[in-house]
């Protein structure tokens, strides 16, 4: 049995989990959406409070009580903060005027690939990969051409499978580094390759890097936009709140785009300027807050979810004939356990286990997920341990 | 010279007006935006607080520190509390399931023009009225086509000119009432003629009504989807918490729709289902707590706001040659002073006298605005008088 490291803080332990409020206020697949009874291990959404220093900046905030409306691009405080932290602890060449608040990580693709792709233009993106991959190059009317990945493969073979997408159409290859579902953190060789190969074939690079700061020791993240200048001027990254530090309800995201041009458009795109889009002022200020004053709290979080990680592949050592990869980083892991039939499997899980999975259906995923589990491991370790005690008895019964 | 009533709360006196946080807080060519030294009668957007109810609301949840995924509709008090009290206080016929929670008012007429209309789609949409409607219905491929409307316009001959722009293409007519920029409220008779002849001719009905809590005594507000269940069908209302709350910052607004197929129409064109689109879960608090406990703070503050309205113009009545309609709602006044050219009115008042106000431009509210000025005076009386003192000094210097 893996223990809780020392350093786990009061914050990550199982009575700081706020099951009561959880209960009432998480949606997507979560504790208010499932019966009393179920543990959802679903969407990537900690089980914890907010980092009290974000909790604290708004109180204050909203006790001064001005909600004017602020600035299309975000609020300057807002985008210098984010400036000054990627360039200090991404290595990314950035002022504040190429930070673009967003309305979430998601909505920021969303106006990346409106403003990037025509009808038709071809994207390539991976499989498997989250679901909102493939529909936000969609939405766009853009193609999403899928480039097998996996949790090994090098730069050269992925490069090959690139190739084999790669027609006159193709303009932009997105990447999802640290990776969900697959918990691979990309080296910055491998980024390097790829990122030159895009370049070479004229193709604009999008970097989904929500996970970022979810790496364990001793891999390291590496921003595809830090590795050179004319990688980066061919490349917006999308950054967000919702993983880090558990915001997802605050819709809160930035993208980082160096090219003034393409910047613009993408705020355009967004319907920025005229109000339509926007970012309140108040998930701005958590944001701030965050980066500002939430290191010390996202390091105790980051060495809980580790021990979390290493938990989880312990018990999954434990199921019938299931192949694992260790996440380097996210707080999801993507097993394969051998069933003909893995939506049924879960369906049957939360029947009679009373556990809630998200399966690796092509509609989530890609084609390239089918047969595997997705299981989101940022709860406390009691909870863990219930979930997966409840698992070991139906794989017994089964 | 007219007083303020007994009545005007400390909410509202000149000690109120959180000056220095404006300055920092408020953009929209607000104070945050505005040399030091120029008062901004600009943007519709009060220069005070939010309502007690409502911070403290927002603080407890705040502190409470969970900020999980909401649901992609909106939080399920906040559906079934805006429900209640449209169906109370407007009298529209509706549940939680026909509300839906939308990032701003812009962006829920956004995604009702993206679901309604198709390329080349004709909406007919006042003029003068608040540049979004055109921007909107342009950016949803539609062709707005402009109706002179004015203050005193009654329904048959409104009718009369929305025949003349009337084509076998037209699909929407589009409402704003009360009106901005024309301070027009419209009385249940006139939006009854208006609605019934829409719907003999086919047309869907877009009612924004975001000022709607901002009518002075005698008038009422009539909501359109009020008027018959035929016309509610027809009929979806917009509806926000900027203006009657002071929550622009927050972006939150919803919309109301009774016909189900055309709301799963519109929150599918919002991209709401895939998360790509939602409403920060604090904002949708701070609305729940705008709507249960923030009644007599909004009454108090359209007491103030007659009182300025009532001021505003006796003020304007020592301009020389100045046409001016007296606002029966919104906080916005739209004078037609005797000057050729307005944009350069404007500059020049900035300039000399320090107060910004907004040129009525083809640009900001169609063509037949032009000549105008939009005046805000949700201020606090002392900083209205400051503005028209100046005023005074520069059409002496003229």
């Amino acid at each position: 049995m893996i223990g809780l490291s020392k350093l786990t803080s009061q914050h990550f332990q199982d009575d700081a989990v706020p099951l009561e409020l959880l209960q009432q206020r998480a949606f997507n697949s979560r504790w208010a959406q499932q019966e009393a009874d179920v543990i959802p291990l679903t969407a990537a959404d900690p089980d914890f409070r907010i980092c009290p220093a974000i909790r604290q900046r708004l109180v204050d905030y909203a006790t001064e009580g001005v909600m004017s409306y602020g600035p299309p691009l975000g609020l300057p405080e807002f985008r210098s903060t984010v400036a000054q932290w990627f360039q200090s602890n991404r290595g990314i060449t950035c002022g504040p005027e190429d930070v673009f608040a967003t309305d979430s990580a998601a909505a920021g693709m969303a106006a990346i690939a409106r403003a990037s792709l025509e009808i038709g233009d071809e994207v390539l993106i991976p499989d498997p990969v989250d679901f909102l991959f493939e529909h936000t190059v969609q939405r766009a009317g853009g193609i999403p051409k899928r480039v097998a990945i996996s949790y090994e493969m090098t730069a050269a073979e992925y490069i090959e499978e690139l190739e084999k997408q790669l027609t006159n159409r193709t303009k932009m290859i997105w990447l999802c580094n640290p990776h969900n579902p697959l918990g691979r953190v990309f080296a910055a060789e491998w980024l390097r390759a790829v990122a030159n190969w895009s370049i070479e074939h004229g193709l604009k690079i999008l970097s989904d890097e929500i996970w970022s700061d979810i790496v364990y020791q001793p891999h390291v993240h590496t921003s595809v936009a830090a590795l050179s200048p004319e990688i980066a001027q061919q490349t917006v990254t999308v950054y967000g709140f919702s993983k880090n530090f558990a915001l997802a309800g605050l819709r809160v995201g930035c993208l980082i785009c160096a090219d003034p041009l393409w910047r613009e458009q993408i705020v355009e795109a967004a319907d920025a300027p005229s109000t339509v889009f926007g970012v309140s002022v108040l998930s701005q200020v958590a944001a701030i807050a965050a980066i500002t004053d939430g290191g010390s709290w996202l390091t105790e979080f980051r060495q809980h979810l580790q021990d979390q990680r290493d938990y989880t592949v312990q018990r999954l050592s434990a199921w019938p004939e299931t192949k694992v990869d260790v996440p380097q980083g996210t707080y999801v892991i993507f097993p394969r356990p051998t069933h003909p039939h893995i939506e049924e499997l879960v369906e049957e899980m939360k029947r009679s286990a009373k556990v809630a999975l998200v399966p690796g259906s092509a509609r989530w995923f890609g084609p390239g997920a089918v047969g595997h589990l997705r299981i989101c491991f940022a709860t406390s370790r009691g909870i863990l341990a219930e979930a997966f005690d409840r698992l070991d008895r139906f794989w017994a019964q089964s």
